[in-house]
């Protein structure tokens, strides 16, 4: 086999035979096939596509270049949630204790990662003590008692996932629906998952911003999970504006608290729910959605999902007396209004920009070397449609510096204030499983 | 400017601007940017194509890229010819003396090179004495002296080319039009062409195998030309069978005297005219091709264009007397007839095959490190549509080992003979200047 001629049948739209995806995957692993083919078939790939055998052979081929977490010691059908990314999504942070509260085992490896906020561990970080530096036994020892743990990347996952997706950011080649899906699935799908929820995001502050390309990524990742056995469904939900309305580490904690509490933001806490319930579904806790609702909706109310958040946080060393004392939780020195100029409607909220305004303060990491800031961020107080009267605050800024002019302008930059009504935006715009088109 | 970005811009369909292009080749000389940008980067261009104004400038770009050849030390247009490449093209052999002896300079510089024969310097080197190991100053003095030299390739001319063309090799990213043509076209320039005369094969033997590539190939390589100021035109023609009848080096060179002589294989000869008559006008020889061709005929009748041939070779140490004395050219041991099996009439001649052929008696060179036979290779008797009686001969061998069955059983092969009448090949497909669409 030469991978020259792979390349070849590739760009002429050939199909890849499972054989000859895993030699390139296994070749480009060990260094024997370089960088500059894998660019030129990353490149044709992108024009040409993968048929859905293709993408759970690459998929699988990916998973096999590394360590596999084995959750067998976990009793359970362990289902995984991944997100698309987005600003201020606090969802995990919910949906974690939420969906332990009722049975459903979460045995979560969790990273710290780049972006306007820090990662799940970097704010879980905010509670004073939580540490993730706990033992494999001690991981899978706590699922089984708790429902619920966390622990942070270890072992070598995924290595030909991480060498492409680093050889694709500088060659032009990241925007392809095939290799996105399989980079994320081979991911999911290493860490151990039986079935997997995915919130795929769309809108100005997702990676996707068109509803069609959505649509095909979250069909790409359904049939890729299917296909390789992992039960696999995805919602597609709305990122044109911050989804709650927190962003910041201790801030998006805090709001987690609220809504596991059933005070928290009503996207937040509906978003939680339906993907939780999809989740309670998959594990085999419920028989249909309507009822793992129903589940989830008790658990709030009854004070077991919150109960359930400070066990975990207990388990790994954390205070979690915040959940009661939210202001234990690391407080910024300077808490800065962000007066309305008129009366009006929230026409918009760029997202992206507003997750940029949180960065400048200090809320995420532009590289691996920065310093988070856990105090620090943006609380929103309107959502597009909502009505606003000048002088009403349209954000509160947490920071820890006096002058913020500059995340000021960004955030009447941001947010679109209009004099006509403006009619809200929807939250979930549809489910894809494995019957869909 | 970032590499990633233009790399962005070629894939979703954009025109580069210039220094856009400058900037690529420049680092990719430089090594700033790595292969594996610029195998992404090809692989986009094969699949999006460049506009006319894009190949003229990566052209120059790779022209600026290493050396260029200073010719101006020669009076006169200097008319390069460049041929895609073939089985048994003698045309440059022909071509060459039979310019210079109407006045038009011939300052070439020429290579070894892989293939079923050797390079140019290689046949020539077949008389005995012959080099090309002249200097600089002696080059251009002989130019004018006599009309015509041949040097060997000195100095780095376009790095970048030999760079971009190794990665393109590997990458499966050769067969992109605008790629091709502006490979060869920096080379000519670099060269130090004033105008440019293309012989664009086409068919089994030849680079192109389909007469619309060959059309879209011609086509961009004339409009470069012209674009950046070297009259370029391009004649396609036949190789579908091979070109004259001799394949082999010496056995080349004489085919080419013969030809001078007026006396040589009748396609071979015809299109050295068409060729040469493009040549004399370029060269502001002639005002037309119709007066360039009587001004060629009059110089082969006449004996002026083997005259010219005869002082180039003594001129370079070469024994001129092998014009008049082809026998004291290197003779192989065994020459071994290929007689036809039935009567018929010849349907096909697989240019590529019987090259390979040739190789296989140690005509060409396989890799860089190769031994060339210069005396041994293959004489054909025959062209497509040319009767052929049972036990005539269809080809002869000129071979230095006495076991010749491999050569025997693939010319058998290559040469097909049909009971059916069969048309003659024609030669010549078109023109294509400055003028086409």
């Amino acid at each position: 086999m030469r991978t020259v001629d792979l390349i070849a049948k590739k760009r002429d739209g050939g199909e890849l035979f499972s054989e000859e995806i895993s030699f390139l995957i296994r070749g480009y692993t060990d260094g024997t096939i370089p960088d500059y083919q894998m660019s030129a078939l990353a490149m044709a790939v992108l024009f040409r596509g993968m048929t859905p055998r293709e993408r759970a052979d690459l998929t699988m081929a990916m998973v096999d270049s590394g360590d596999k977490i084995d959750l067998s010691g976990v009793s359970g059908v362990k289902v995984d949630k991944h997100s698309t990314g987005g600003v201020g999504d606090t969802t995990t942070l919910v949906l974690a204790p939420l969906v332990a509260s009722v049975g459903v085992p979460v045995a979560k490896m969790s990273g710290r990662g780049l972006g306007h906020t820090g990662g799940t561990i970097d704010k879980l970080e905010s509670v004073p003590g939580f540490h993730v530096e706990i033992s494999n036994e001690q991981f899978l020892e706590l699922v089984n008692t708790n429902g619920l743990a966390v622990i942070g990347q270890s072992g070598d996952l995924t290595p030909a996932d991480k060498k492409l997706y680093a050889l694709r950011d500088v060659t032009a080649t990241v925007e392809s629906i095939p290799l996105i899906a399989s980079s994320i699935m081979s991911k999911k799908i290493a860490a151990g998952a039986d079935a997997i929820v995915l919130d795929v995001k769309t809108g100005d502050g997702a990676f996707m911003k068109e509803m069609e390309d959505t649509r095909e990524l979250a069909r790409a990742m359904v049939d890729i999970g299917n296909r390789v056995g992992r039960r696999t469904i995805a919602v597609i939900s709305d990122m044109s504006q911050p989804l709650g309305f927190a962003i910041g580490n201790a801030l998006e904690v805090k709001e987690a608290i609220d809504t596991l509490r059933g005070e928290g933001p009503a996207d937040l806490y509906e978003l939680s729910l339906t993907l939780g319930s999809h989740m309670v579904v998959l594990a085999g806790k419920a028989d249909n959605v309507e009822s793992a609702r129903k589940l989830l909706e008790e658990s709030v109310a009854s004070g077991k999902a919150l109960e359930t958040f400070k066990t975990f946080l207990a388990a790994q060393g954390g205070d979690a007396s915040v959940v009661d004392h939210p202001e234990r939780l690391p407080t910024a020195a300077y808490v800065i209004q962000v007066p309305a100029l008129s009366d009006g409607y929230i026409a918009g909220l760029a997202a992206e920009r507003i997750g940029t305004a949180a960065m400048m303060l200090g809320a995420g990491r532009a590289t691996k070397e920065s310093e988070i800031d856990l105090a620090v961020g943006i609380v929103l107080h309107k959502k597009v449609g909502d009505r606003v009267a000048k002088g009403e605050p349209l954000a509160t800024i947490h920071a820890n510096r006096q002058q913020v002019d500059d995340v000021m302008e960004s955030l009447y930059g941001s947010i679109a204030v209009g004099a006509e009504p403006v009619e809200a935006l929807p939250l979930v715009y549809g489910v894809v499983d494995g019957s869909s088109d």
